[in-house]
């Protein structure tokens, strides 16, 4: 049953977070379990965070910032505790361990990057341990006011009454807290502006079926649940006005790196003029590199496409390719939604002004 | 490893077959259990037979078409045995109750009727239950012979060397015999014509994963199994050199009823200059249909998309649309291959020839 958008929706409040630090160690809750489970694990080193990052326990390319900027603020303490050696050499090793732990998203490496440069600021300040664990939660709580105030740019953008699609999950659980699309989502959402949502469940992971189908029950937001392959058809019945979803890494011209699918879907969005929105932080551009084909993707096991769960779907002998990100052109994009405003084509220029703060 | 295209490769022999008349029974090897588990069930009902085309038992087009036929034959026979009231009003019930066992491809109804057809002109034949039972064999022999002859007229259209994507499974498995698109693929590689084949695991009911996976390990074709979502993001990086696929019914303007996704496909393979061809026997044609948007599309039930193997994924409440097949608009179609050759743009007269074996 639709309801009708004049009626009160419930403000979404920011509250959930996916990871946190708590007593010297970090919490998160395990994605691979949700959403039947909800398991919270806690790691007291960094190695081990770092194997929660690739084995996508935390996923999402703001939330392995933050889990980033906390690995290494355990390092720190793990150095410090040790007390053998140079501290910055043995940072820096562990910062090239964790940044090394998925190649795509460019959050990681940025949050480790932002925390080695205040390590060395600092050096042997005696309370380094304390202000490195303090950044990193700076970190988080930055990306979550961030995501906040991309949901009230990005609802502004999206169409009145209309029913928006979106990929993979870019909510609560991806970031900080609050969520990049899934955040302006919720925004456009609570504001009565969207009638409905559109989620792909997103092979192979699923994090789609998964985790923002978890995220919008949660929510309480009207929402459909569908096959990656059924987006074609949905906008071909004029069912979908607007496509927003998240980035690993969008390159200084725009062309953004996001969950493998997102290209499938700019594609079939231009050929339906439907607009087609990228929301992410700042922290998600990298200007070192001029397109995106120059972003490092990432190709994951064979067993996330041949089995489900643990369970073999398709028979042994069968060759797979699991490439898990692709890279979107950006003369598919309509619009790039940051904290700090949205940027457009030419983004070249738009994306230096979000970075600097300077959009306008 | 690549084999060089010069190399020998074994013919492959129609040899397998997903359905059979076996002792008075109608004989099937259960495709929800592939590729784990080669359960052959046995079936002595025409209602066992209907329950098993909606389960999915026997999927593909054309293989429900032939169970459909020896359902008929089934009801024949049980009718007869009765010989209990009219014969072939009580037939015609039963014909009315296989063809809706699934909506959207139009081989069932064409068997069906077909049989039906011939019911009528035996009248009070005393030996009708045995023809039936032959014209039902006819019909599947037919098939895998259209399947064959298709083959050789779709394996000339494939670039010599290329990658092929299919969608879905249009193997031995969907059909009476050989398979339409599968039998395409099938016969190009053993003229050693192609290198390489990517197939769509195609959510949900995995098609792609479990039955083209199993199909083509057993006939040792290099191939590769990909997400849905993935095929986008393969043509952009030129791996792909033609799309062939299968269809559940084509209207008389040539627009195709075919597996969800196969739109999406369509649309991106028009994006990247990529020929895009439909494999079917002209039993697939339905003239009476002026354009896809008069084909009846059916609804699955949520939890073939919910649940994989039993397993749920997605949480409890959300709301879930599975549709099972899509349109794909004519002018996205390269080329239409029958077992009479192949139709090409104006459909409205290329299939209208191709139906009566006047293509030329």
């Amino acid at each position: 049953v639709e309801k009708p958008l004049a009626q009160a929706r419930a403000t979404e409040k920011t509250g959930f977070r996916p990871i946190r630090w708590v007593d010297g160690g970090v919490e998160l809750i395990d994605q691979t379990l949700l959403p039947l489970e909800e398991v919270w694990l806690r790691f007291d080193g960094y190695r081990d965070v770092v194997a929660a990052i690739r084995d996508m326990k935390i996923r999402g390319a703001p939330a392995i910032g933050v889990a980033g900027g906390y690995a290494i603020a355990l390092a720190g303490a793990e150095i410090a505790e040790r007390a053998d050696g140079d501290f910055m050499s043995q940072l820096e090793t562990a910062g090239s361990e964790i940044a090394a732990a998925r190649p795509t998203a460019v959050n990681l490496a940025w949050a480790v990057g932002r925390m080695l440069d205040l390590a060395a600021k600092l050096g042997s300040d005696p309370d380094i341990v304390t202000k490195l664990i303090s950044e990193a939660k700076r970190i988080q709580d930055e990306d979550e006011a961030a995501n906040v105030r991309m949901g009230e740019f990005g609802a502004a953008l999206l169409p009145e009454g209309g029913s928006i699609l979106t990929h993979c999950n870019t909510g609560a659980l991806a970031t900080g807290g609050f969520g990049t699309a899934l955040g302006v989502i919720r925004t456009a959402w609570s504001q009565g502006r969207i009638a409905h949502v559109y989620a792909t469940e997103t092979r192979p992971f699923m994090q789609g079926a998964r985790l923002t189908a978890w995220e919008l029950v949660n929510a309480g937001i009207d929402s459909t649940l569908i096959t990656d392959s059924s987006a074609g058809q949905l906008m071909r019945r004029g069912k979908v006005h607007a496509v927003i979803l998240g980035a690993d890494r969008i390159a200084a011209n725009g062309d953004i790196a996001n969950k493998i699918g997102t290209y499938s879907l700019a594609v079939l969005a231009r050929e339906h003029g439907i607009p087609f929105y990228v929301a992410a932080p700042t922290s998600t551009i990298d200007l070192s590199l001029p397109s995106g084909d120059d972003i490092p993707i990432e190709e994951r096991p064979a067993d996330e496409v041949t089995h489900i769960r643990g369970k073999r779907i398709a028979p042994v002998g069968i060759n797979v390719l699991n490439t898990a990100f692709d890279i979107t052109p950006h003369e598919f994009v309509t619009g790039i939604v940051t904290e700090n405003g949205v940027a457009r084509s030419p983004y070249s220029l738009s994306l230096k002004k979000a970075t600097e703060g300077t959009l306008g």
